[in-house]
């Protein structure tokens, strides 16, 4: 049962509730603490992304791959120039364009780039998709496996391999899948599986060929957080106020996950309804519980206890983690 | 305790869930039906605009408007061409403009609106504001009580009207207020209080000044669905499947309001969590149960059971009214 975990007040009342549940694990895979439904079954959305892209780290692909294309595959981006730029070059490096893409495109998140494009009139392309990283990596991991360009379909190679690998991380057989926003396979896995996955990326290190894939990726999120999200969200803001020691990324419908190596812990939560607000404000008073996040640093108060202004910038309210949370 | 209303869905799993309370109450103001906790204290939001604007209307000073006046006053409508141009009318009749409305300036959400002001380079304006209308409302009531032009104070002689009126038609002292998105204030309410206002606009008559404004903004309303929203949103879908027979109304946070005058009911709801895309399945679930919504109708199946589809096309889910609500 999803326990209450971020309250959204409108003046001295509560005007809205969140409930959730959330799981960290140490590097055993071991549970050392949850909050609701630890054996809650989800789906992890983008918040896997560091995990889909393990098969093209691991196979060698990547080889040719610097940090900054290892953190897109792991993103869910703005859209901003600095994004589309680097995975248009990553593109054309392979000899592919935008039409090799299988996510959809759609309107970009960061306003100059949509606004750029409205002025030119010019369609979003495929590359504009948060998700256009991740594909690139996939497209990567199938020129390197010989394998077709539908790399999305179920039983295509990358796909399969994403599947085997996502199992052996979470230490579950996943009880399903659907279609993500993506159009990629999204695989489904306890809350505990998917924070089980975050502590075994918490606890690699190179001693293996796994693990050395687990910390380049790692690495890779928390050098460079505005390539994993963009200016003003979450995902970025919060690895920037953690002075990359924790590498964090949400998912759609309300989940999150954290890495800890200094800690060898991993987190993972999802608010039962599905709110990004209230993921945002459960995942940074989890990281202060779990003193990675000081609630002080510059930036952390935006997504701890964020003020909710209105069109001429009164404040109107404000959400905060609920009594007792975590 | 808010009970399961909605739930959305992704493939064959349930990946969110939404609970709420609901109240159906009589033009006796008598509950006749209530799911959860109909005594929830909640802030009505933009659902109660036609209660704000029954002093403009019963006051005399709307005997100059006609119908599509009214549906503006109690519209948050898209900031399409549609309604800017007739709020910037409205103001101009009064000889102000834009900079007399004290609801601020935000991108209007219809899409060509807002890419038109960029093709332009040219900042929304207050007009844009989705509550421009209402508020025009306001100053033609200050204009009319010879009041001044702060007209979002608490204590100014407009918002005193709102109150007393507020406070009239639900039945209850208001426990509180806070300001709104459009920095007007919002009073508290219970949620019985609020469908005992619905009702009373569905019970109203031409048999008193309350009564022959109640029947005014209640069939401006449905007269003007286009107006009260705009081209792809609930409240004017569902007033058009309805064939113009309910008016109904959303608020910010997950409210939902519907007024059904051949049944002499009124009906409030709200999402615990706030969200509106579980508020408009759960309105249109009502309606069906209460006979005044036909599944089949057209456009009616796109807010009960509304299908999920990502950037590809591609149906991914559903969002669907929980099992046995209402």
């Amino acid at each position: 049962m999803a326990i209450p975990m971020v309250e959204v007040w409108r003046g001295d009342r509560v005007e809205s509730r969140h409930a959730g549940d959330a799981v960290v694990c140490d590097a055993s895979g071991a549970v050392v603490a949850a909050w609701g439904a630890a054996e809650a079954v989800i789906f992890p959305r983008s918040s896997c992304k560091m995990v889909q892209a393990l098969p093209l780290v691991e196979s060698g692909a990547a080889d040719g791959l610097g940090p900054e294309q290892l953190a897109l595959a792991c993103a869910s981006h703005q859209g901003a120039a600095i994004h589309t730029d680097r995975v248009a070059a990553w593109l054309a490096a392979l000899g592919l364009d935008a039409t090799a893409l299988r996510c959809g495109a759609h309107v970009p998140h960061d306003a100059a780039a949509a606004a750029g494009l409205i002025r030119g009139d010019t369609a979003p392309c495929q590359i504009h998709n948060n998700c256009s990283g991740k594909h690139a990596g996939f497209l990567t991991l199938a020129r390197h496996l010989g394998a077709g360009p539908e790399y999305i379909d179920l039983d295509h190679p990358v796909q399969r391999a994403v599947r085997q690998t996502f199992e052996e991380v979470t230490g579950e057989d996943s009880p399903g899948w659907a279609i993500d926003g993506c159009s990629a396979p999204n695989f489904a896995t306890s809350l505990t599986g998917l924070a089980r996955a975050m502590a075994a990326f918490a606890g690699a290190d190179d001693g293996s060929v796994r693990g050395r894939a687990m910390v380049r990726l790692r690495e890779a999120m928390t050098a460079h957080p505005d390539l994993v999200a963009g200016e003003g969200r979450a995902c970025t803001g919060l690895m920037r106020a953690m002075g990359g020691h924790v590498a964090v990324k949400t998912g759609a419908e309300g989940v999150f996950v954290a890495i800890l190596p200094e800690q060898r812990l991993g987190v993972a939560l999802k608010i039962a309804d599905g709110a990004g607000r209230a993921a945002e404000t459960a995942i940074a008073a989890l990281l202060v519980r779990l003193g990675v996040l000081d609630a002080a640093a510059p930036g952390a108060a935006r997504w701890l206890a964020p003020p909710l202004t209105n069109w001429r910038g009164v404040q109107t309210g404000h959400i905060a983690p609920a009594p007792g949370f975590p």
